[in-house]
């Protein structure tokens, strides 16, 4: 076969000859490990090795370090920004296989996984203990990919991010070695952050063999509810007093009109076609109440409808999933489209402000990007469907989404809340960061100096 | 006059044409700037900057950088690791004076201060906004140096340390360059994680000079009690326990026998001479009386008194007050004699038996080391107060820090909750992350390769 990099061929036959059948040439295989969720496209990998262990892992890593071969490392494959694209040739380094449940600690509120163990693995898994991992992107994403892009989700107004839900990791990193990152004790002074430092590196670092991450007991009680309201700015309002209000929510989500369209076809519910918030209430049965009559208190304030509770544990998970697949069902109508997903995320206070002006934006234009979003934490999504072979969507799609990420940073707030850079955002990130970008470069000639862990992502 | 480091002179000579009065050489102010409050002493700086401005600390950076001369950032010199020592002679680079409070933005819960702000000057300024600052170690602190130190303290349990506390930070680099980490949105994934990187590096990285941290309401209800126990394993067990059960505590402090009368000497205050826990419970007056009932409960059923309320706001702050001096009553007991403050960090699950292994190395020691902490985080210290010219002592005060270090790092914990390495613990960090040091000091290097900020801290 014919391989991109000019010096795959001796890497992939000596992966060949200690890995075995575990390293995969095959063109479905390579196809597969060519792209994430997103728009975003390359080139297939010269090759795929489906790790099924941390000496796996070190040991492919050694051989592509030897040959000086690129390595990208590869989850589940959900990314929103090809993290995981193949730019120059090299070996795609799946971890997904390893999926096992290390150690799980009631009594410390910890676990320790390997690095292609699911969210939702993990929570079934946990179910019965009477605890749960909070952290939840909309896809099933693997923790070590989640900790990669610093991934949160819907709870992260009450959980934080995988920032704040990582205790420690276990990387190889560029030349083979392996190191620990961190222990079990729940706050340390001890050197740098290094945990922090390669949460959210997107793989340019290391690659994650091991996480160890902080658990929850499930709570006493949770009351699961949607309010409609006539436009996004009121919901969004009613988001904003609640959390000034302190109210510790549990949950608490927007879709705009188009979004629940998309959702109810796509899941089967009938949910009211308006601007909508998800709200998820959490604790003893008085602090429930507590908290409900203030929110309620507020929402009326701002025209919104009564809750229409979930009823049933039955009909609280159906309304989150419907909701974690709200991208995939603005994605499924329309066939051979595909998602660019933007990721603003600002101060709370000047949300309503950088939705206004989006929805202006969107307005005279093209594009139909339904509105989901995390307003708890002030970051949304327009979920861009777009025809990937059209030029002219794609640079609608590209306008809409540079003029969001300025106004975000303009607004003091971000280009990406929880999505990463990846090969989608990086001049966004030079705009944000300025010089900064220098620092990271150094860090990152520093600990890989051939360039060779996931090149051409993150920097310009 | 003489001076320690060979380049120092020349450097001197620029600083006081570009600084004038702020460049400051006598022996006093360089004595104050050669230590921090802890036993660990060092030589005088060569010279100090009293920097009034971020302008003033670049400049200084930016001339040591010129002559290759070591700088040494300094905050409220509050530190327990030496941090502040100069090892090879240098500037001392004092950003105390920066006390502007920059921006505090009610409707966002943030805020953006100069770096010699101290966590107490800034809840004093919020305190008729209802907000408030949750990060407080015990001594008056300024901010920058809290975060280059990873600091923590009371509210930790809670609120977290100043690593989630920090939306971002504006850091001069050991060349000059000024950058900022961050923006002001909740949560970000855009590029490595600078913000966490230069807190806790513990001015090896840069120099601090303005930093935007989260704000929080004052709970509309507060509750304060101090309980005693027959002995610390009952009192732990009741902490332990809490936890488990998912209580939201505020605070829940622990001061061993030996601490509380240092407290009640040092502060003039009648507490029982017991194993005690200083508790504190936050929340709507529902919510706290959920949560003062099922703490109640678990305490009696390990033997605890009954809860001794703080009847009045102001009794609320003494009794804090008193806790965050408990360090200085213990000093104060011995004159002439200085702190070693260990500062251990385990699992929640393995506290009693660290506390119990702890106690008993103590009590075949010559040293009389009180025990307090931050129990609900697994952190807890023994301030060994010790005569620093006696060797015996200092030797047996070292046996007690070192083994307690190692018992902690056994027990998958750390040597250091919030004190940092310094010069003190650099074998321990050795001990417990082994070769992720390297990986730190190949950050180092790339970020100051020509060693000069701070150097001789942290690594080995």
């Amino acid at each position: 076969m014919d391989f991109i990099h000019p010096r795959a061929a001796a890497a992939v036959a000596d992966l060949g000859a200690r890995l075995g059948t575990k390293l995969v040439t095959n063109a479905t295989v390579r196809e597969q490990h060519s792209h994430d969720e997103s728009w975003h496209r390359g080139p297939l990998p010269d090759a795929v090795v489906l790790a099924e262990s941390k000496e796996d892992v070190q040991t492919a890593v050694s051989i592509c370090a030897e040959h000086r071969v690129p390595m990208i490392p590869f989850g589940a494959g959900s990314g929103l920004e090809g993290q995981v694209i193949v730019m120059q040739g090299g070996v795609s380094i799946d971890t997904s296989r390893m999926t096992k449940i290390i150690a799980v600690r009631p009594a410390d509120l910890d676990c320790t996984v390997e690095a292609g163990v699911t969210r939702q693995q993990l929570n079934v898994y946990l179910r019965d203990q009477g605890l749960f991992f909070p952290i939840d992107p909309g896809a099933e994403a693997t923790l070590a990919g989640m900790a990669a892009t610093r991934a949160s989700g819907t709870n992260a107004v009450r959980y934080g991010t995988m920032r704040e839900a990582t205790l420690a990791l276990e990387v190889v990193l560029p030349d083979g070695r392996m190191i620990k990152t961190g222990t079990r004790s729940r706050k340390s002074a001890a050197g740098y952050d290094l945990t922090r430092l390669f949460i959210g590196a997107e793989g340019t670092l290391g690659i994650i063999t091991e996480l160890t991450l902080r658990l929850y007991g499930i709570p006493e009680h949770m009351a699961v509810a949607v309010c409609n309201f006539a436009n996004v700015q009121e919901a969004v309002a009613t988001v904003v007093e609640t959390l000034q209000c302190g109210v510790p929510m549990s949950r608490i989500e927007l879709a705009d009109t188009a979004q629940i369209e998309d959702i109810n076809l796509y899941s089967k519910t009938s949910l009211v076609e308006s601007p909508t918030l998800f709200l998820e209430f959490a604790g003893s049965p008085a602090a429930v109440a507590e908290q409900v009559e203030t929110v309620k208190a507020l929402a009326e304030a701002h025209g919104g409808s009564d809750f229409a509770w979930a009823k049933t544990e039955e009909d609280r998970r159906a309304l989150w999933q419907a909701r974690h697949n709200a991208a995939y069902a603005s994605v499924a109508r329309r066939p051979g489209c595909k998602l660019l997903a933007t990721d603003a995320c600002v101060p709370i206070s000047r949300l309503v402000e950088c939705i206004t002006e989006t929805q202006k934006d969107l307005a005279n234009s093209i594009i139909r990007a339904p509105i989901v979003g995390h307003v708890g934490d002030g970051n949304f999504h327009l979920n861009v469907i777009l025809d990937p072979n059209d030029p002219t969507e794609v640079e609608e799609g590209k306008r809409i989404s540079k003029n969001l990420a300025n106004r975000a940073i303009a607004m003091e707030g971000t280009c990406t809340g929880e999505h990463g850079i990846g090969i989608g955002k990086m001049s966004y990130l030079k705009h944000e960061l300025g010089d900064a970008i220098d620092v990271m470069k150094g860090i990152k000639a520093a600990l890989d100096p051939h360039n060779l862990m996931n090149p051409g992502k993150v920097f310009v």
